[in-house]
This record gives C-alpha cells, sequence and structure tokens, in this order.
C-alpha cells in the first residue's frame, strides 16, 4: 500500500464583502451583505461545494478608524460561525478571538459547546489583538505590550486546554437502573493558579467530538511563532515573497520538531487573494477596476500608519519617497517592510503605490488565469513554502465563486486537492489526530508502569 | 374598530431532557439529547409548531453539585441559541447570562450580532448568576454578594444600552459614487466611566433589528425586582401560588409605572411544570411515574441546601419535621418559605416531601388534563397573576409536546392565544416597540425645541 500523496487544504478568510478596501463601490455589490446571514450562509455554502477544509473569520473588538471610507467586520465572528453550524455539513469553521479580552473559563465554554453542535467542525483562531484602540473598550488603561500579550496567551491556551479534558470521553455511564449518571471519577478539576489567571474547573462541558477545537495561529512575531510552535494545529500567515515563506515554513516545523511535535501537525496557511480571468489580461484588468475605485485618504492613513509617521496628500502624481528613518510600530514591522521591498523594485507615484496596496497590506496578491493560480499555489505547496492557503477574496461573493468555480477543478484534476471530504470533522480534513484526553492517557500509563 | 383581545405569552424552557430530576432514568429518554444539537433543533421545531413566543435557556457557569445523580445543562446557552436562529424562522431565542461573569462590550457585541443573524428574534435574560460556586472559575476570591451583585447589573445594562445603541439606524450611507460608506456623525462613543465599567465605545456592530435584544429578568429579591422595573421588557419568576403571584405582578407593574413605563411592557411570566394526560388520573400516574423514579441522596442533598442544614437520610418513612429556625442563605429563601408552606398544610415523610419537590424546588406545578391546564392557565393570566408563562417541561421532548398538540389548541379556541404569528420579530410576539435609538431621540427633541 503506498501512502497517500500529500493534499493542499484551503480555507476562505471572509471579510464581509470583501477584502479589498474598494469592493464596497463596485456597483454589483450588495452591501447588507455586512449584516446579512442569509450572505454568509451563500459564502459557507459556496465554499462547502468547493470542498474547502475551512470559513475563517477575523476579529476586531473595536471599531476602526476612517469606516467612513470602507466598512470593516461588523459581526461577532464566533456567532457567525455558530449560526453557520446548522446550515453546513462537513466544512470547517474557525473563529478568530483574543486572549487578552476574553476569560478562559467562558471561552472554553463557548467553543467546547459549538464543537458539540457542529459535530466537531470548531477551530479556535488565537491572537492576542494588535489593535491598542481595543484596550479601552475593556476597561484596560492601555494595550498590553507584545510580550505581556503572549504571556497571557501562554497561560490562556494552558487552562483552556485542561478545562477541554474536564471530563473523560467515558464519564457519562447513564446507568438508568442503577441511577448512576456519570462516574465522578473521570471528571477532572482543573485547579489552575497562574500569574494572570486561577479557574477552579472543572468545566460543565462533556468532551467534544475533536476533544478540543483545532487550534490556529495568527501572527509572525517571534513569540507568535513560539505560541503557534507549542500549541497551534495550523497557522495562518502574512508571506507575500516566496523565499521568506519557505524560511518561515522551515523555521515553524523546526521549532515543532525540537517540541517534539510531528511537524506535520503545524499545518502552515499563507494568505492569498487572487483576481482570476480568463486570460492573464482579464484577470490584469479585474484588479484594476478595484484599484481604479480606491479612496486616496484611506490608502494614506493606512500608509501613515505602517510607516509610523504622516504621509501627506500633496500631489499624488509625484514619485513616492520612502521617509529616513522610519519609525515602526512593532506590529506593522512586516508590513513596513513590504513596502520597502516593492519600492526597491521600481519608482511608483503615490498615487501607484496606494493602488499596489488596495487590495491588502501584507498577504499574496496574484492575478492570473485558473491555470496560473494553480500553478503557483502548487509551486509553493510543492516547495515547502505552504501546506496550503487562507484564501481571501477581494470581493464577495464573486472572488470566492470564481475560485471554486474554476481553480479548484485544476487543482483536483492535478491530485492537489480532495475531490470530496474524507471524514467529517476539521481535524479529519487538516489531518490532524483527537488528541487523548490528557487524564486518561496518565491513568493509562499509571497502568503500564 | 375594537382593542384586539389581551394574548398570552408562552415560553418554553428547555433544560437539556427536562427539569424533572428523574426524567433521564425514563427508558424512552435520549441521553445523547444532553449534547446533541439534533435534540435542541427539534425542541425549537414543536415550539415554533406551537406559536410558543420564544425558547428559553438557563446559564450555569460552573458544573453543579451531585452530577452523578442527574443530568445538568451542559451546553453554553448563548452558543445553542445561536446555532437554533438558522434553523428556525419566528420563534424568539432567550439566552441567560450572567452580569456578573462577562465584560459589557462582549456581551453586547455578541447579543447584537445574534440580533442581526436571527432577523429579529434575540433576547438576554439578564442574571447575576447566584451559585457561588461559579467566582472560582472567574479567578475571584469570593462570590460577590446580592447587593454587590445588583450594582454591576444596573451598570452593566446601562453600558450596554448605550453599546446598543452606538449606530443610528440611518448611519449607513453606502454612497458608492460619492466614496462615502457611513455618516460618522450618526456613529456616537459610548464614553462610559463608571464604578465598575469604563468602556469607550462605539460598538462596531450596526443597529440591530430590534434595535436592542429584549431583555428578560429573573430573580424576584428586592434588587432583581427594581432591576426589572427599570430595564426588563419580561420577567421569569418562580410563583407557585396564586395570591403571592398577584402580590408579585402588582407590584412590579406598578414600579414600572412609577418609573414612567407603561405597565404592559413589562411582560410577567411565571414558571409552570405541567403534567398533561388524557384524564386527571392519567396524569397523576405520570407524574408518579417520574416521582417512583427519584434518587433520595439527591433530593436530601437538595434539600440540606434550601434549609441550609443537613437533612440526615435516616428512615426515609419518617415524619418530615422542619428543623426549629431555619438558617436559609439570601438565594434558597423563597424556596425555604416553600417548603414550609407545604408543610404547614400536611404532614408529609420525608420520601413523600422528596419526590413533591423532584419536578423542581420553586416554579408551579400542575397535573391534569388539557382543559384542566387551560383552565389554570387562563385563570392566573384573567386575574393579574401572569402575562403568560414560561412552560417547563418535566421530560423532553414529550412534555412540550403534549403540551403544543393538546394544550394550545384549547387556548386557541378559546381566543388566548395566537393561531400563528402576526410579526417577525420577538418584539412583535410580546407587543413590544422597537426602542428608538437616544442619540436619534436626542436630535430630534433638539430640532423641536
Amino acid at each position: 500500500m503506498t501512502a497517500a500523496p500529500r493534499q493542499l487544504h484551503l480555507n476562505a478568510f471572509l471579510r464581509n464583502i470583501g477584502q479589498h478596501e474598494a469592493a464596497w463601490r463596485l456597483p454589483e455589490t450588495e452591501l447588507s451583505g455586512i449584516t446579512d446571514i442569509g450572505h454568509y450562509i451563500r459564502l459557507a455554502h459556496i465554499a462547502e461545494r468547493g470542498k474547502l477544509d475551512a470559513v475563517f473569520f477575523a476579529d476586531h473588538p473595536v471599531l476602526k478608524d476612517r469606516t467612513e471610507d470602507r466598512p470593516f467586520d461588523a459581526l461577532d465572528p464566533f456567532t457567525l460561525i455558530t449560526a453557520l453550524s446548522t446550515v453546513t455539513e462537513r466544512i470547517g469553521l474557525v473563529a478568530t478571538a483574543s486572549t487578552t479580552y476574553n476569560d478562559p473559563y467562558g471561552l472554553a465554554r463557548r467553543f467546547a459547546t459549538l464543537d458539540h453542535v457542529s459535530r466537531g467542525r470548531a477551530a479556535w483562531n488565537v491572537v492576542t489583538t494588535a489593535n491598542a484602540d481595543a484596550a479601552a473598550n475593556f476597561g484596560l488603561d492601555a494595550h498590553p505590550d507584545p510580550n505581556a500579550r503572549y504571556a497571557r496567551a501562554q497561560e490562556f491556551l494552558e487552562v483552556t486546554t485542561r478545562l477541554w479534558d474536564s471530563w473523560e470521553d467515558d464519564a457519562i455511564v447513564g446507568d438508568k437502573e442503577g441511577g448512576v449518571f456519570v462516574d465522578r471519577d473521570r471528571i477532572h478539576t482543573t485547579d489552575h493558579i497562574g500569574s494572570h489567571y486561577r479557574v477552579a474547573g472543572p468545566l460543565e462541558v462533556p468532551r467534544s467530538p475533536q476533544g478540543r477545537p483545532v487550534l490556529f495561529q495568527a501572527g509572525s512575531s517571534e513569540p507568535g511563532k513560539d505560541l503557534a510552535a507549542r500549541h497551534a494545529d495550523a497557522i495562518f500567515t502574512a508571506q507575500p515573497d516566496f523565499d521568506d515563506a519557505r524560511a518561515f515554513y522551515r523555521d515553524v516545523k523546526q521549532r515543532a520538531r525540537e517540541l517534539g511535535r510531528d511537524p506535520d501537525h503545524v499545518v502552515i496557511l499563507p494568505g492569498l487573494s487572487t483576481f482570476i480571468g480568463g486570460t492573464e489580461a482579464e484577470a490584469q484588468a479585474l484588479q484594476e477596476r478595484f484599484e481604479n475605485l480606491t479612496i486616496p485618504t484611506y490608502g494614506l492613513a493606512q500608509l501613515s500608519r505602517i510607516l509610523g509617521t504622516t504621509v501627506e496628500a500633496g500631489d499624488l502624481d509625484r514619485p513616492f519617497v520612502l521617509p529616513p528613518g522610519l519609525v515602526n510600530s512593532p506590529h506593522q514591522k512586516s508590513r513596513a517592510e513590504l513596502v520597502e521591498r516593492i519600492l526597491a523594485g521600481e519608482t511608483l507615484t503615490v498615487r501607484q503605490l496606494l493602488r499596489r496596496l488596495s487590495a491588502g497590506r501584507g498577504h499574496r496578491i496574484f492575478a492570473g488565469t485558473p491555470e496560473q493560480v494553480a500553478d503557483t499555489i502548487e509551486h509553493w505547496f510543492s516547495n515547502e513554502a505552504a501546506d496550503g492557503f487562507n484564501l481571501i477574496p477581494p470581493a464577495l461573493p464573486s472572488s470566492l465563486e470564481a475560485f471554486v468555480d474554476h481553480v479548484v477543478p485544476v487543482l483536483q484534476k492535478r491530485g492537489l486537492f480532495r475531490a470530496d471530504y474524507a471524514g467529517t470533522t476539521l481535524r479529519d480534513h487538516l489531518g490532524l489526530e483527537r488528541p487523548e484526553n490528557q487524564h486518561t492517557l496518565r491513568r493509562r500509563q499509571g497502568r503500564a508502569a
């Protein structure tokens, strides 16, 4: 028997009516989609028709600046994926949630419940929240710095992992005759007393179909990579450049190996926005259609934020010159480097640079035919730069539909992507094992010793 | 034109496989229902077929004592009603959530999202959490006393009410040509700095279909009644006795009137558990079927808790004598009084008393034919004791099915209950108006002045 060929993993990262800042201005875009559950159900059904691994939602527990220029995510992502759980069958459901602005018991309880409700399709994308404005919505004087946030996140994950193991899989006895509902010896307290949290436990939710939800991690900083290598089942990362993506891929896999983990069990998924056309020229024309609708004040505000200095509007057709001695805020560092890299290769006017950045400021953008999109996906996948991609459609539903209808069949024909789901849980789709309950494991090891 | 006759309001309070402590031991009970979403979908569909106002779920952010003797609610109620929102059309969705163990921004965000997702059917049953053991799951040294909890709750509700009004209804301009997505002057910060919370706002969720979720309140203490009269759209209350229920009803309606509110906009719903049979004897036999399966150790533990003193098992067939000088914990006071009242009327053995309390320790229990159940509902409804009931089925789905199939048609024939939903939102079902946005109101009043 030969080993099954390695398969791509593809998620749909769904940002209301699309990731591109000008998507909302396209005549065909339905703005009601921002808050309309019908829109999100339609997107989930398209993704499930395409046999994608999961739909994936970002989290912003604060209203962002310059909402007048574009819509942002308006709905709570956990609530959204829960609503989608009963109208989908197989697709995984990933919600981002912050360890900085949640409590471990409440969050563990909600995700365990969703894992039951979705019959094993729940995933949590663990973030520490980069937007400093969020602090003021949660009674904090200041946003904690990255090291403090990641220290909390490590402890938060230790607590939730213990909470999710509160009930062993055989805890429910259900002996109606004898009048014994559960075996109390199979339910375990948490007894966590740490630097940031004290949680007694046990969780009141019986162990869920996947044992615990799949854990995604997003963020490519040093503490982010460390958290990912320790705890994450999968990583969502911004990698616009092939060589950098390879270096990142090898780094994370190596860290996992050093921690005694199977590197195949840390699935690495860079973001990818695609403009798809019947010909290359059509794809580029499609991208230009979006760029022509960008609002310069919005792009300037974003660019100023990335560079840590105010970029004046002035004459938009003047050549853009990088200000010397950039002052970068830590979390925008990789985005500032991206701007540097673009400008190292060519001279652009301010307007041209803003257009170039309009589809997203960090993730990879690609315009081409379905075959060309499949080629670049295969190239990254076959050369240790990615295990798959978090697809970031510029406009929704149209860009997702184009990918599912035109690129997925090419990938399937090449034997790179599943023709149908083989299992029922998100762990099945991602090739991850169901983790054994730590108490069951300890008891079994004790017996063997 | 004559005024429409006053109509009953009926919710289904769904406690996994039933409220009765022995429901799980019935041979026909499917224990998988405790965590199986299919079970809850089935219950919601039965309730919606019966045109009930809402399904209603309790909240216990802690695993209760003596889980070995009976199942408790295992799933997070907010997650559960969200999952039900996309597989139901009209029925209201009420989740209990604690002001003691949530943060106002996160909770306001989730409920506003659910109100969008359910198209105006979300309700929050506001509680402060009576179970002291919950504190240890949230890092607190001790459970706050009732006054402290209600002080937080008042402030919590002020904050969430402001957050839900962040966006005026006309904030989204959606001017694609002009490149203006929202009118920032129609989005308002919260700027709350109080004794317990500091929340900057605005909420990032646009105003929801119902303006804000319907607010239920549960708890009949003095601060509970005050909170209800100020903020609640509806009240869930334990009222086993008709005269007490009338006194409570008049008290709360009067408080609302004094606060300048329309008393019809505070809907009072006592709990009611029914055993329904074709004849009175059949109904009583059904109740006995449950009582015969009770587990004395469980009942003794509950009775000890209520009375604040350990009741020894001993000879279960000895007459039960109330210990003199009862030491009651505050939140069990009404339940201890119920025990006193039962024993004032008759002499019972320990076993008999435990059986009598097994269907619930506070809410009203009634066994009878469909006509008799309809009679008592009508009696309370027509005599200022109730605006309707929170139905508490002893076993699920069977007791809910019996009510919907046999009692609802009688109530409909009498003209007391809707034959079909007239509106689409829970506010429509409850006869509540959509609250005006406070900023819109202020601007309009400013213009008129």
